[in-house]
Formats: structure tokens, sequence, C-alpha cells
């Protein structure tokens, strides 16, 4: 395990040097907007996206820098949608990860422009991929991967789960169907999870069936890392999560546990976790750093 | 004058319909993000840009289909940058154009979702051009005019100016210099005229130096247009305007008007719409219809 963290943590380093390279110089009279945008990537994180995004890409056979653009791009969107989820009229939120949200910073509107402009240069970033491709496939598997990366980021994916999970505030219990709940931790969680590994396959040139391989694994995983998200919420604590216990009973929202009890929750983590790993476990090469990346994902304390 | 009256509502129905085909089906758990994206998409308006794209494309040899998609994510675009503007937290209208806006339908969340929900649907109905491009050729034109959309709309185009905009609000005559008001008209205005103009230009296949042109005309073409509206901000009402009379002056915003004064504003407003003319006359082919409609926008009473 020891040699597992250190490398995650070499591979974090190396992360956050690459989206360095495409954050916007602080200069010009949209001054504060850069400087918003760029406080607002800055707060860190574990990279999960990016991370698993280049593992995928490496193990299915894919080499040099045409996923690096949409590494930087898929962090950007996710860090957009944190930026928009924190403000007053969304979740409220003063604090994430016991820093302040980048609105208690700079002020609702700049946070909302922050927002925009993030997922506007996500796409700036992963369109700039096409000066780095060479030949014909690259500029196909190129052409897919954004179309990907942009579904699993709309309405049909992150967008589309936020919205059901915002309406879902607040909503008599027997409103909450199962069926409903999939459909937002499919959607605001697995799809970005989803579009991470699935443009890192593209890339790597995987054919149809893998590529429909790994977005089912990516989707397990999702679903796995958001019923254990609703699990740490029941049990889980300030220091740990960085906001007040229960924020999600606080709206009064109905999770995976107040729906099939705690014991059902843990049990289908296992069980989705294990059917991921399956996939993973079935193609060639060294899956041992991926394997070992989604189980601590999968299994987190915080 | 009529034939051009005529002909421009002909377009105007052939784009809305063009549109429509784009717009998201209302249905799924998301339903309501969509009902608000439709909502504002389907406010009217000119459908200016998206006009312009399709003119300059036919004039510089563009046929057929590929400049479509483009021409409903400009429009998808300009329509997300109202909504989020209206916003409470930014310009805070009730009503634009006499019609009440997202927010004060759908609620402040929705309408930051329903934008959101709009720019990436922009972006993935851009990107879909390239299944309908066919060869080397026309692939390389959809990756180019991606990337030109994509910077023109963001922090380098028009949420820069966005930023610089808001900013402005209240400061001291002092700290409004013209070079910061033109940074502001250049890019919150104009790039989008220049990214309708210049993804035209580039799906028709134009070359570096014409592109070049194109650009330079809608530059100036926005900077007519956006002082054309300080002056009726100054002269217009709220049956024209469908918002109170000076508006931005109610915000203490500086304008071009208050700047160099009304009849240095007209003087401008004339020398660029000339300049612009000049650039559309070079071109070979028939110029009326685009020579018409950039005269109607420029000297609009509304």
């Amino acid at each position: 395990m020891k040699e597992f963290e250190c490398r995650k943590k070499e591979r974090l380093r190396d992360i956050e040097k690459l989206l360095e390279r495409y954050l916007p110089k602080e200069e010009g009279y949209q001054k504060t907007v850069l400087e918003a945008m760029n406080y607002s990537v800055r707060a860190g994180g574990k990279r999960l996206r990016p991370m698993l995004m280049q593992e995928t890409f490496w193990l299915l056979g894919g080499r040099g820098e045409l996923v690096e653009p949409f590494m930087a791009a898929l962090e950007m969107i996710h860090t957009y949608s944190l930026v928009h989820d924190d403000l007053p009229a969304m979740d409220n939120d003063e604090y994430r990860r016991g820093r302040k949200t980048t609105h208690a910073v700079y002020g609702e509107g700049m946070a909302i422009l922050a927002g925009d402009g993030l997922l506007n240069l996500a796409f700036e970033t992963a369109v700039g991929a096409f000066r780095l491709a060479r030949g014909q496939e690259e500029y196909e598997r190129t052409a897919r991967a954004l179309e990907v990366l942009a579904r699993k980021a709309g309405v049909q994916g992150m967008i589309g789960g936020q919205t059901a999970d915002v309406e879902a505030e607040g909503s008599a219990a027997g409103e909450m169907t199962m069926e409903r709940l999939l459909f937002i931790h499919e959607n605001k969680t697995a799809a970005l999870l989803q579009a991470s590994m699935l443009v890192g396959a593209i890339l790597a040139g995987a054919d149809e069936g893998t590529c429909g391989q790994v977005g089912e694994c990516a989707r397990l995983i999702g679903l796995a890392f958001q019923i254990q998200d609703d699990i740490l919420d029941e049990t889980g604590s300030l220091e740990e999560l960085g906001k007040p216990i229960g924020s999600d009973r606080k709206n009064a929202k109905q999770t995976y546990v107040t729906l099939k009890g705690l014991q059902e929750a843990e049990a289908q983590v296992e069980s989705l976790s294990r059917q991921a790993m399956e996939i993973i476990e079935s193609f060639e090469g060294d899956t041992g750093f991926l394997r070992n990346l989604i189980e601590s994902l999968i299994h987190r304390r915080k």
C-alpha cells in the first residue's frame, strides 16, 4: 500500500504541474475573473478525474500528450460545477474542504462568471487537442472524445443530475424513488467519471467493445462512490467532510441510506466495487495502480 | 427596402426552424432545466448572429449544412449569456424585451443551471458538426471553427468583456478610460459577432487574408453596434428598449456618450459603419442582403 501511496503522490504532483500549464495568466481588464478561476482550480483536491483518465489511457495502450488537454479540461469542468453548486442560489456553502468558496471571496457575480469562464475554457482547452493530433485517426479520436466529454458534462449527464438533485431538496420522502436517486447519482456524479475513463479509452484507440466496458466500469465506480458519500454523510463529521454533519439531511434530501438502510448501502458499495474491479482485471496490462486508485476512492473515510 | 424586409422575415423564419431542431426534448428527471433552456431560447430576438454567420458563409462560397450546428451553437451561447447577465447577482433584471427573465420564472438556481446547460449544449451541438464533415478539409475547417467559437465566447472574448463590464459598475468617472470602454465593447459585444462571421468564413473555406478582413469587419460592426446602444440608452425609452431609461446611468456606468459626447458618438458610428461596409463591398458576389442587415443593425432605433 505504501508503494501505491507514493506513486499516487507522484502522479498528483505531475497532474498539478500539468494543470498549471493550462491556467490563464492573471492580466488584462478581465483579470479578476481569471484570478477567481485560478483560485477555484487551485483549491486542491484529489484530481481524481484527470488521474483516472490518464491511467485508463495508459492501460489501454495510449502514449503521448494527446490526452493532456482533455485531462485539464475535465478538471475545469469538475471545478466549475463546484463553484456554481456552492452559490447562494444553489447549495449556499461558504466553505468547501475548510476553505472559503469562490463566491465567498469574490462575490456572487464574479463566481458566476468564473464558473462560466471555466466551463468555456474547458472546451477551448479540449479543442486545442486538435493541434496535437497527428493523422486522420488521431483527429477522429479527438472529435469522438470531445463529443463524449461534452455530452457527459451537459444535460444528458452532470447538469441533468444537478437539476434533478436541486429539485429533490425538501421533497417529501414519498417523492424520492430509488429510480430517481439512481438517476441523480449516475448523472450528477458518475457521468464525469465515465467521461474520464471513456476519453482515456477513446484517445488510446480502444475499440467499441472495450469502450463500452470502460463506460460501464466508470458507471459502477460512480454509483459506489456516491453511495459511499451517502454513508459518510450519515456517519461522518465536520472535520472529515469540511461541512456540517448531515448537510444533506438538513436540506431534507433523501439518500441511499435513508431509502434502503445502512446495511444495504454498504452491501451495494461492495457489490458495485467488485463488479468494477472485475472489468478492470479483464484488461491486459498492469492494472495495479488503477485498481488501488478505485479502491481508495470507493472505500475512503472522507 | 421592402424586399430586404421580406427576405429578412423569411430568413428569420428559417433560422427559427433550424434552432428548434437543436433544442432538447422536455422529458426526464431533468425536465425543468430543459424547459428553462427552451424558454430562454424561445424568447425570440433578431437571431442576428446565426443570420450573420450564414450570410457570410454563403457570400464566401459556402454550401451545405456544415454551418448549421454552428449557427445553433452561437445562438445558444448568446442566449446563455443573457440568462446569466439578468441574474440578481449580475444586472438583476426581471424583464427582458417586456418578457419575464428566466430566473423570474424558474428561480435563480434553475436559471444558473439553464445557462450552464445552454453553454454546454452549444459545444455539444458544434462538436456534432464533425458528423457532417466530409473529407480532411471539412474536418479541419470544423476544428478551426470550433477553436474560434470557443475562444470568442470565453475569457479572451465575451466573458472577458462581461467581467470588465461588471467591474465598471459604479466606478468613478475617472476610472473608466476610453481604452477600458473599448475593451468592454470589443469583448462583451463584438467578440460574438466576430465569431459569427469568422465561423461562416472558415467553414466556407476562406483563406487567411479573407478571414482576417472578416474578423476586422465584425469588430467594427460590433463597436458601431455598441456605441449605438450607448446613444439609444441616452435617448431611448422603456417602450423601445424594454427596460427603464438610462438603465446604465442608474448603475453609474460610463458609456461612449458620457465619455465623448453625443455628437462624437454619432460620428463614430458613421465612420465605423462605413469602414465595415467597405470591407463587405470588397468581396465578390451579391453583398446586398448582408449590407442591408448590417446597416439595419447599426442604425436601429431600438
